[in-house]
């Protein structure tokens, strides 16, 4: 067993199951090591086996040697398979991993195993993915890295005539040529007033004399992600959108000014939304604050208003207050954030004056 | 409400609800043609809304106008926010959609509403997805011709210092110059001993003199998948690769030949597996056939030992038989048909033959 399984393990004792059975992706891969899909991970307190398929026979071999693995035959469905491992090792009391399982999965394992009871368990591979080790932060500091070189080598480059497309993808092609497997999300490109949309996608047109661009990009870095924002603007920017600029800078920075351990998520949150209510923006700002980064580019924990997580040294969360102006234009700041035993520690170090924003070009 | 909601809304007596909650990302998005996250479809008889969030207030509007949304506040959890919807249009049976909604969603939902009947229900959108209708397939068939033409671009270009990364990523960047969006899946391109691993990434290593390389690759192109594969070799390899090449496509041809409507998907995946097993290659096909095609890369219907679909008109497929020696060598073939009033169409052309897969230089 690895050493996130035995820790897994530990924990099986206390919500009171014989084994947990992970089915989610990112946590099979987080606690194994391996990276295919459709496996699951069945922790029992001193022992651990992989369900997987004939696909990936090789695989697990060379990612998670030393991992016992069932492989299940083309013929077989995977609640059949999987409830055969169960029943193979006498199993009574199973967990299930409640906030990933589906309705329809659990109830073919019932049906295949009535005498077993499944347990609802949520987030207990989250509990420990949640700490970031030092391995992991420093990986992530590199994904951090490699996004804000993909951003200053694109900056130069930002001419009216480029589509939204192409500057998606001239991120995306300079932050694999700097060792990214990829971008952690489609990046988000939007030219005035295509940035009141929070979840805008680029299109294939040019952003023209556009006064704003909103840029929300990441890197995807040896399994783990970043997630930066910025909004760049013109000459040409209206004074409301430099008001707006100013109060979402200050929020930001009151926000990340309140991050430290042992306090709760929520007033992170509150924090910002002070800050832009003060300034007269709180209706415009639509959504949380930010989330927890790790193998997933949103994990726990949130920053929201109904968060219910309190923070504490190794998470690493995005902090990224943003104002929409319908039909007007968007502007969103976001930075990564290391929790630290004191405080908090910036990852991400791009400039974020409004002076320092401006559009050349 | 859109003609497909209307289809949708049209089976809500049959399965004896008041209403359908669709949770499932895709099928909010095939229904209404938003595209968000995060948001659900609440379909009734004869009027349907969608329950969303601040983020999206303005896309919704652009996307879907003639549809009624409900717009979640970041002060209210998305339980909190369907329930309250729920109760406020007195619904008594509501279908949630059991194969995508998590065991802790029903949960939170049942215990904020407990006199609600919550019916499962399973492939209700699926069931219409599956046939795809004349504007998808001319899209699709974009899709495919924008993979084959990069494939075709991309060939002689494939020279030894070229790393697997920098071919899938060549892959990417002319697909994505020919109008994709982007890959609908990352790109496998394995040289060997890795094609031997069916879902291998490819790493930042040059090919080399190997002697075979596996591409299996797709665009996605107006929000839909086409999907491919095919194996190169050079003169370098064994002759036991040539004779298993041979197999895989005659096993390929085999089962387009017996791609027809009224046709049982299992028994297309029993004609491939007949074919390798007559070639004493039964063992080494180590999945399924092959899977639908549209709006995700993976989708019903299955073409699998296990399948339980009959093949329509409308249907997309892809068939990809392949065979995989550890520590040598793997081959697969991949190309997508379309079911037809009379039989299939085959819409990937590439050749496929032995000698017109020849690696050069």
């Amino acid at each position: 067993m690895t050493p996130r399984i035995q820790r897994l393990a530990g924990r099986l004792e206390e919500i009171q199951v014989d084994a947990l059975l992970v089915t989610d992706e990112t946590n099979v891969a987080y606690l194994s090591g391996f990276t295919g899909d459709s496996s699951f991970l069945l922790v029992e307190p001193s022992r651990a086996s992989l369900l997987t398929d004939g696909r990936y026979e090789t695989q697990v071999k060379s990612e998670c040697p030393d991992l016992q693995a069932a492989i299940r035959q083309p013929s077989q469905s995977i609640a059949d398979f999987v409830t055969a491992n169960i029943a193979d090792l006498k199993l009574r009391r199973v967990g299930i991993e409640a906030d990933q399982l589906t309705v329809a999965a659990l109830g073919q394992f019932a049906q295949r195993l009535p005498h077993v009871e499944w347990l609802e368990t949520v987030g207990e591979v989250a509990r420990l993915r949640v700490i970031k080790d030092a391995a992991e932060i420093e990986i992530i500091r590199q994904a951090v890295q490699i996004a804000e070189r993909a951003f200053l080598s694109l900056r130069p480059k930002l001419t009216p005539l480029l589509t939204e497309r192409e500057i998606a993808f001239e991120l995306e092609a300079t932050m694999r040529a700097l060792g990214a497997e990829g971008v952690s999300f489609p990046p988000i490109v939007a030219a005035q007033p295509s940035g009141a949309l929070p979840h805008y996608r680029p299109r294939a047109v040019p952003i023209g004399d556009s006064p704003t661009l909103l840029i929300d990009w990441g890197a995807h870095y040896r399994g783990y992600a970043s997630d930066l924002t910025r909004t760049l603007h013109r000459e040409s920017a209206s004074g409301s959108f430099r008001r707006a600029y100013q109060a979402v800078l200050e929020s930001q920075l009151a926000a990340i000014d309140a991050i430290a351990p042992g306090v709760e998520a929520r007033g992170v949150d509150a924090a910002a939304r002070r800050s832009l209510a003060s300034a007269g923006l709180g209706e415009a700002f639509k959504h949380g604050l930010g989330h927890g980064l790790g193998l997933q580019v949103h994990e726990s924990p949130r920053l929201s208003a109904i968060s219910e997580e309190t923070l504490q040294p190794g998470m690493i969360v995005t902090v990224e207050p943003g104002v929409y102006f319908e039909d007007e234009f968007g502007i969103r700041l976001e930075d990564d954030v290391l929790v630290t035993e004191t405080g908090c520690e910036l990852l991400s170090r791009l400039p974020k004056g409004l002076d320092e924003n401006r559009l050349m070009g």
